[in-house]
């Protein structure tokens, strides 16, 4: 480990930034992409295969990694890095998503949410304290502050209610991130990353007036950087989009901005392009599994029987090892006979299309020309697949 | 594709021998194992994978490729190699050994074999001039002649009438192999390689007398190098020794030697003392999907409670990938929880012990030390897992 958290913009184009995140394990250049590795491992590769394309940041689940194989033996193996053994920058989110999702299998109250493993129905609880306490344990670079994450549509109602306990949890899971920090003797099981920085959720579904209230009130909490949650969630595009021009643009200039579990490549484009610096998703990964490959003209699904004699690749554009070296006829075969390595060859491509797109905005942000960047992008990107 | 077929042996070593075997798709330095890519990739690895630990050959399988993709598939796209991207030697076997092990769906009379797929049901034949019209399509560096294998225990009467049928087919499938290189416009679908060599396959169960017949028939017949089927089917493993030394003895000195889907570790130094060049087997990558790695002690099961705070890499000494970045306790949860990144980790150190074991024996050949490699190795290797 080395140095302590920082992040700093080093170039300006429009409302797009590049930057800096400084963390004990390393750099990351901003805007940047961070991989899914739900359970300590990007599905499908191994980490030689992640740093490989170039990524400089992975994501892991609180939620999963807490059920098995437990912060309590992670922390004891020296944390997560030493744990799976991945030396760079590791981002956990907080467990809430999670565990919102579990509907039947959890409560929630005003102290946190009781819920029911999807692994063995064990009764478990998360609240504020035990995610920053359980994240500690970890050791990630990053660690999320506990929140409640609202679904789509919601009432303004409810939405507000929800973020208003939105906040009541920040600030306490930002106590309890600070006292264990000053005294890690406080913290359950061991702190292993004393360097860890954490960060702050802006709530308040698609109502304005509710996401400028959370992001004050959240600000004024202080973290060392602040995520945009609860979008993704079946909201049109446009009114995503909307949002994130909104709360970007009032968000603190010097800090790191992450918008959460977004999203498709043109997301990516339109989020940079409102100020956005920071991104995790499972799209890529998930989808390779399910055979929809991303190219630079929109995803292809790889089952196609079109492409059963398609001796080119699936992007002839595209520098990844499985298109330099496989045809589409090749990887339609492998995923048609259920070969794990499709799931191998086809996440090693998608995971190149984020990472390359998020390293083509960056230098189109340090040279200025990001705006024709993202003009090229939309002319030959279609998100719709073809038919 | 460059050069034609051929082997050399250019150390000696009691009855172990170093060779070369060239190929149109390049060399490859004996004893060799050949890792099996059943249906056009090693289960779990990308082929960079397969480069990057050493592989010079793999095997494909004519039985599931002939079902799916299909040899006019690949024959179109321009042989095997073309269509799944791997420019080193190929070795198919005849299809042969799956088909019999087809039970109830299976019909097998003098002219050849009628099966059902295992993936539809659909019907198929197979014979010798078939199976060998099928490889010329693929394409492979090495093609099998199409040969009958007995279980075991067989009565001496029954290996007797089998090994004599093999002997018929031997014949057929050469005169087969023989024509289609001359003109290849009476080869079904189109022929890929026309430096294709074919090996003969000795067979006659654990019968001396037949073994001896088998060999030398088949030599008469006259084939590019000679593999000993029917073994590894359940008889004892000196058994099977005895057989190996017996045959080796007698085949011809200047062809390479070849022992079909054999084994375990110890089954291949022991096979290389009496005489073996080439070895395939699924033991590495079977077993690594099921959880166990093979190490210089002998076989673990990655699976067992002991491990899931064993920081230690699964042999210190080992240099691979896997035991150079993980720990056993990283690598017995990535396997309980189901990950595909534990299979691929397990079959890169998998793999990597066998053929580090194939090049220490090369080694030892060629330094004139071969016997002592044989003794330390079974002084550390037991290949009864621990308990």
């Amino acid at each position: 480990m080395s140095g302590a958290f920082s992040f700093g913009v080093t170039h300006r184009d429009g409302a797009a930034r590049a930057g800096e995140l400084a963390t004990p394990h390393g750099v990351v250049e901003t805007p940047a992409f961070a991989p899914v590795g739900t359970r300590g491992a990007v599905k499908s590769l191994t980490h030689r295969d992640v740093v490989d394309l170039g990524a400089q940041m992975v994501l892991a689940n609180t939620y999963h990694l807490h059920l098995r194989p437990g912060e309590d033996l992670i922390g004891r193996a020296g944390g997560l890095h030493a744990f799976i053994g991945w030396d760079r920058p590791i981002l956990t989110d907080s467990g809430g998503y999670q565990v919102f999702s579990l509907g039947d299998r959890r409560r929630i109250d005003e102290e946190g949410v009781s819920f029911r493993s999807h692994l063995d129905g064990s009764l478990h609880r998360l609240t504020p304290e035990s995610a920053a306490d359980i994240q500690a344990n970890l050791g990630s670079d990053i660690a999320m502050v506990f929140d409640e994450c609202t679904s789509y549509p919601v009432d303004e109602a409810v939405a507000r209610a929800s973020m208003e306990r939105t906040l009541r949890w920040a600030e306490r899971g930002r106590r309890r991130f600070q006292a264990i920090s000053e005294d890690p003797d406080l913290c359950e099981g061991v702190l292993t990353n004393p360097g860890q920085a954490q960060f702050g959720i802006i709530q308040g579904s698609v109502y304005p007036s509710l996401r400028a209230v959370s992001l004050r009130e959240t600000v004024s909490i202080g973290f060392e950087g602040y995520a945009i949650g609860g979008l993704s969630v079946g909201e049109p595009v446009d009114v995503m989009y909307d949002v994130v021009a909104e709360t970007a643009a009032q968000m603190p200039d010097a800090e790191v901005r992450y918008l959460m579990g977004t999203g498709m490549p043109d997301d990516l484009v339109e989020s940079v392009a409102r100020g956005i610096d920071l991104f995790d998703c499972v799209l890529p990964t998930r989808n390779a599994r399910n055979g929809q490959l991303l190219t630079r003209t929109g995803p292809i699904s790889i089952k196609q029987a079109r492409y059963a004699e398609d001796n080119r690749p699936p992007d002839p554009e595209c520098s990844c090892y499985t298109c330099r070296h496989h045809s589409l006829a090749y990887l339609r075969y492998l995923f048609v006979a259920g070969e794990m390595t499709a799931s191998t060859l086809n996440t090693l491509h998608n995971i190149h299309f984020y990472l390359d797109t998020m390293r083509r905005m960056r230098d189109a942000i340090v040279f200025g020309s990001f705006e024709s960047f993202r003009q090229r992008f939309h002319e030959t990107f279609s998100r719709r697949p073809r038919s």
